[in-house]
């Protein structure tokens, strides 16, 4: 069954369908120039038919935050997976199981313990784990100094182990925190020296390193070259968001996820409309509050897409928004948006919006819509 | 099957069910005492074991913030069901079909345009609507002046309209700022006189008003008296969070609801874990960060349950959480909390933090925990 704008019920989670296609083809073109896979980064959309667009579009294999991501996609036919989160010992159990049933899993570590833990579960078991060595280039979150010791250690540990020692792999998500092109194209070249100089000391000690695996969406658009990386990943490029758009990396009209809304009430004294998305629809992330420009809970747009100059939603609960003027009272607010009439907010964060949502309403140029599942959990 | 919190897959969202009880123990007393109703708010935890434990309690019917809950408790046998939000005129419809399925589904409006709405759309179908009018007590979000002229017409035009016009309904969602047992006696008892004001105008203009409903959790734990008031509503009391803990109405062990998480990883020098509880688990709701007491994105503590005092969830990613000491440096933390090791955090928001999982684990004293699923989406 379609509907349309019109005809959803509300709040709902659209997908401007032709801005995700430019945002994948766009992509996917970068990396196609700069000579490397690209594995996109699937915990953004959890949705088949989002990553059988990106897989369409060129992509091989993707990248998972969750063993349910894992699972779910495997189940839909993707065989190369690699999932970027630290394995947890008792994790292994189904990732092995996984890999039995023909799955092309592969794990990461950073830590001596964690890839002795690998290796004893997957010796006991003989099983040659896949693993990738998480390397920590700009300080935000997991993985090895690049030129630490550790870092050798663990790749011996695994690769003497008897594991399938496939290299190295990390992610600059502070990139996240700029909003220059010479910002961004410095941490991109970090990320890529700091990852390629770790490949070379493992290939320099004698270990293998086919592998050099890096990314987040900042980064893949603003690198200049990609000399030694093998692939690149990243999420949140396939539909942006309001934090993006502050980065710098894409543009208003490239934000291809939007909350679609009701009016259900004003308070005309105070300038605000009163609409059934609230923090359940649009999530509680605030990721512009520390950027230039602070769109609180989300830029306001007509049904048509376009954004409402100065229109934000000021205030969330748990199933009403408040929508009013950043800059003052609007006095003809009632008029302007009578109850029952329809609104548009771009969120801060696409991956935080889409998980609140079991499905998306995928929006074609014609102005159909198809509801599209994504999953939920861990 | 039963697990316990060693063998739960994490990250899991644990319940200890003593407190829990305990909780429900405490608002259902205060209310028999206080001689009103009192019907529980079940967007908190949209789980049917939960809500059968406030019905078994003494609540009288449910409040919900969406249709789907509405149907879902409806399934579950639940018939006295008032939807606390303003309605949309889209779903009037929906909202026809539950009554005429036998939910005795009461509705909420604040002003003439959705009054007429609902008049036009019962009358056309031929079913009297039971209305609340929804009272503004406090400028924090929705509702009508008690005191204001528009209260009384949109009363008027849903009695004369044929619906059936039950009274009034407030929320004084503005007590979540306050945290003096003094500002919070006198905001509930503003919340209680401005609404029994609203009752009393309806009747004086010769208006049915039988039902007086006021509520939030740390107005009604804070009631010196409710006359005039026939029923109570409140949400967040049955698990209780670290916003409410700030508020001053609860303590620390009365919050029923944490989040089991697994170290993954460390970052020795800067004193951090990495666990696998990251935002995604958690959610974005940052509520302490405004009040007198930041916990950041939760309160870690050990598998027991007791707080670890100093240490908090200090960033998070999607599915990464990173757990240090607030006020330094720990140089002990890798043997302190292994890799593989499991902690447990408070949240910031239970309703929000609940809202990421598709199950609760229900932990008996025993240690036994059960699956009890929730409902997410709309």
């Amino acid at each position: 069954m379609t509907s349309t704008l019109n005809t959803l019920d509300t709040p709902a989670a659209v997908i401007e369908l032709p801005r995700m296609m430019r945002n994948i083809a766009r992509m996917q073109d970068r990396m196609d120039a700069l000579g490397v896979a690209f594995r996109p980064h699937v915990k953004t959309t959890k949705c088949a038919a989002v990553v059988q667009a990106q897989r369409d579009a060129g992509a091989r294999g993707i990248t998972v935050s969750t063993l349910k991501e894992a699972e779910q996609f495997f189940a839909g036919g993707v065989v190369d997976i690699l999932y970027a989160v630290g394995i947890a010992p008792h994790r292994l159990p189904h990732a092995l199981e996984l890999r039995r049933r023909g799955c092309d899993l592969t794990i990461i570590t950073d830590s001596v313990a964690s890839a002795r833990e690998i290796v004893a579960f997957g010796r006991a078991h003989d099983e040659a784990f896949p693993v990738l060595v998480e390397v920590d280039t700009d300080g935000h979150r997991s993985g090895l100094h690049p030129e630490g010791d550790e870092l050798l250690q663990v790749a011996m540990v695994l690769h003497e182990g008897g594991m399938r020692l496939k290299g190295v792999m990390t992610h600059a998500g502070s990139s996240y925190e700029l909003n220059t092109p010479d910002a961004l194209r410095a941490m991109a070249e970090q990320e890529r020296a700091g990852c390629v100089m770790a490949a070379e000391r493992l290939r320099a000690a004698g270990l293998p390193c086919p592998v050099v695996s890096v990314g987040s969406t900042p980064t893949a658009l603003s690198a200049t070259h990609l000399e030694g990386v093998t692939e690149v990943r990243a999420g949140v490029y396939v539909f942006f968001d309001l934090v993006m758009h502050n980065v710098g990396v894409c543009a208003m009209d490239d934000i291809a996820l939007s909350v679609v809304t009701t009016v259900i009430g004003h308070q005309p004294e105070k300038g605000w409309v009163i609409v059934d998305a609230g923090w359940m629809a649009m999530s509680r992330d605030r990721g512009t509050s520390r950027q230039q420009r602070d769109f609180q809970y989300g830029q306001v747009c007509g049904l048509d897409g376009a954004p409402l100059a100065g229109y934000l939603m000021v205030g969330a609960n748990q199933e009403h928004g408040i929508v009013a003027r950043e800059d003052g009272i609007d006095g003809d607010i009632v008029a302007r948006f009578p109850i029952g009439s329809r609104l548009r907010i771009l969120p801060n964060h696409a991956c935080a919006t889409g998980a609140q949502f079991e499905k998306y309403e995928a929006l074609s140029a014609d102005g159909d819509t198809q509801a599209w599942p994504r999953f939920h959990g861990w």
